[in-house]
């Protein structure tokens, strides 16, 4: 996997003479992107692409190259990738559509670019695919820009769609590896890297058909006990379904039993497209849910009440608040409010400050031995007018102070989405749009915690 | 309802001395919210609040008052309220909390403030309310700073969560009433008030106790062929309808049943915080899909699978495209390409331009006898350098030219946010953050079309 993400020379064959918009050029982008070591353009009808000598043929290069990027047409590639085995690449990625994803030509060609790369020990990634991003090297395939954090997230995908639309998805991706029609490069092996890679903290996969094998499951089970791992699963419709099956084989009838098998062994499941990236800040960034019982802090009833029917969808407990906690909040509150889970601190930031009880509120619930976990509705208020209503720095305080139990969010107002990144700014709590997708969240660390204890006493 | 939304003389009774930050003073609020008419304070500390005389009571002002606001603790309103009774109100909000909300005592004090109003002929909005957002007339009764747009949406919550989080729940809301406890003035009249008011073309309602009755079910019924009605009900869980049961008395039992029968007359029902945005700008200004056969157009095989998925989960169809649609896209792809619905127009955007593929693509399934509806899937590029994959105003004038079926879209990249506003700047598409919700918007619209054929045959 190395010679796919940490190339030092590289060959683009097939690489378009044309750069500037519309050119899709991915030499351009790779350059653009930072990339600092050989490259080296294979166009026969070019002689300089981008200010670099360009060679008519992979074969006149005579150096070493560490990983060839095929953009030909698709009945070119297997003879380029025997002129890539002539040159001593051990590596390929092949970008181009055409192959086992559409029709009996397709198929016969992949098998027989398959069949190549096995007898010259040349290993595969693709075809249909971007190929790779690592942002921590500089180094992208992709021919179209893409983000550059050194985030500690690994991505496994089967389409372009999560380089491209990765903050869509996962929010900023360190490492991408698309495996487009997985024809040798799989998920096993990726998500191995990953596991191996210090980089790396949390894995995010895209499986259009699921990985079989007990081969599959033991690492995953292997891997999850140091980094979660999150799979979004698509194709799950009848339609769907089939498509899969004719992709991958046998696996269609045994898919339930197998995606529990994988949920055993302490994969997170995801069914809906917007799911991925609130699922990856949560794992990556708060403490595992150690029990089921919630605490609600809210400045009103009805987001209270909110945040019960969401725990109750996502099988977690209102807790029963300590004696202690609740007479903290009735000492600042009027006599006549009576106070339990949800918490409902306005009567008492209507006497006093919502700055001075929040913090007492928040404080108490953490300290709770009754409470696992705390879901904190406030106001997202406008900026400066009313800044005295923004409690996210009282909340990354106290949070900071006591980092055990998860912390999530949600603030209604107008401006919930800058606050929110205020709050998440140093990664203790998890800040979202819906309420709902909170309490989902603290539901997945307790999914989380689960797995942790299983695997601790095998 | 004129005398709480359009009043042209309001008193606020109890209102603080105190302005600036932090002191919630709400004649403040109202004066910089665009109010132009009389305003009489009644405080019997003060001479003068924010430069207007003030009154020590209210039967001290001695003018006409349309509408009376109080602001006092709850056992000073019974009082307030026969003193305005004598001064001739006919029209009071009660904004404060600890009446039926809560405990035996604020029970005792909302019973008496219903008996004394009925006797006087005195309406009551409240208690436990912001009261009322009129942006057509530049009126609030809102302690809070609400967004001001004349948005044809009127809202009936019973939180000021609603309020203040406007923008969270719904998007730009018109008219607002908050009827808290509902004490008096409920669902009933706020809907019929709406139902009748030319401003309003969509009406969205939080309800805590679902509103029962015959005569709820028939106004709501009439009111929805012309106007889309949705209510997002909270307390669903096992704790919050017992909530809901010891508010409102008989009706938890019977709750599946009459939610049953206001969904069959016309009523939208959504269970999640974050739907109701969606769910209103789609049915704002969207049509009304007659079939269930949804075609999607997409640059990548991933998006059309998740897109599959999705519809199957609502209950819709991907149509099966006709010859004359299929061959229009076949011409432009290569000649391995096979098309069906999922139309995957990459490869043919690769040979020539997204931005030629495209329209030919849109206009060619809007104008397919097998289509319903369309989920438009492209990219978001970065802006400047990456326009040319911008298909936004493409869709726009093409949706403009062929408005009978709804179109909805999900862009992925990084500009999604900016260019959905685009999107929506017409108001002809819906632009939406994920694929779950562009195709779940869709399945409102059909929900809307069979609720208008069932009202046609009636």
């Amino acid at each position: 996997m190395e010679a796919f993400l940490n190339p030092v020379s590289v060959a683009i064959i097939g690489i378009t003479r044309k750069s500037g918009p519309g050119s899709y050029n991915l030499m351009e982008n790779m350059l653009n992107y930072g990339y600092q070591h050989k490259i080296f353009p294979v166009n026969y009808q070019a002689k300089e692409i981008l200010g670099q000598k360009a060679y008519s043929n992979v074969k006149d290069v005579k150096q070493k190259i560490d990983l060839a990027i095929i953009i030909l047409p698709r009945e070119l590639v297997p003879k380029c990738i025997l002129e890539c085995a002539e040159s001593g690449v051990k590596a390929v990625i092949v970008v181009g559509q055409g192959f086992a994803d559409v029709g009996v030509r397709g198929k016969e060609l992949q098998r027989e670019i398959v069949k190549i790369a096995k007898d010259k020990g040349i290993r595969i990634l693709g075809p249909n695919t971007l190929g790779v991003i690592n942002n921590f090297n500089n180094f992208t395939t992709s021919f179209m820009p893409l983000n550059k954090e050194k985030a500690p997230i690994g991505l496994i995908c089967q389409s372009g769609i999560f380089f491209v639309g990765a903050r869509n998805f996962i929010g900023n991706v360190g490492k991408g590896i698309d495996i487009g029609n997985a024809c040798d490069i799989g998920f096993y092996e990726s998500l191995k890297y990953y596991g191996e890679d210090p980089d790396i903290k949390i894995i995010a996969a895209h499986m259009e058909g699921l990985e079989q094998g007990r081969q599959f499951l033991s690492l995953a089970s292997h891997i999850a006990r140091e980094k979660p791992i999150v799979i979004f699963k698509t194709g799950q419709s009848e339609k769907g379904a089939k498509d899969a099956a004719s992709h991958s084989g046998t696996m269609a009838g045994h898919y339930q039993v197998y995606r529990a098998a994988l949920k055993h062994a302490g994969v997170h499941f995801l069914d809906e497209d917007g799911q991925m990236v609130d699922a990856v800040k949560s794992l990556l960034h708060l403490p595992p849910m150690k029990g089921d019982r919630v605490a609600v802090i809210t400045p009103t009833g009805a987001g209270g009440i909110m945040v019960s029917d969401a725990m109750e969808r996502y099988g977690l407990k209102m807790a029963s608040l300590s004696e202690t906690t609740i007479r903290q909040i009735a000492d600042l509150s009027p006599e006549w409010m009576p106070l339990a889970n949800p918490l409902d601190i306005w009567p008492a930031a209507m006497k006093h400050k919502l700055k001075d009880v929040y913090p007492i509120a928040l404080k108490a619930v953490l300290d709770d031995h009754n409470v696992d976990g705390v879901l904190c509705i406030s106001i997202a208020p406008e900026i400066p007018e009313f800044a005295y209503l923004d409690v996210s720095e009282i909340i990354n305080r106290i949070v900071s102070e006591r980092p055990d139990k998860p912390v999530v969010v949600w603030l209604y107002g107008p401006n919930q989405k800058e606050i929110n990144k205020k709050l998440e700014r140093e990664e203790r709590v998890g800040a979202f749009q819906t309420i709902e997708r909170a309490a989902w969240s603290l539901s997945l660390l307790r999914e989380r915690q689960h797995f942790l204890e299983r695997a601790k006493t095998h």
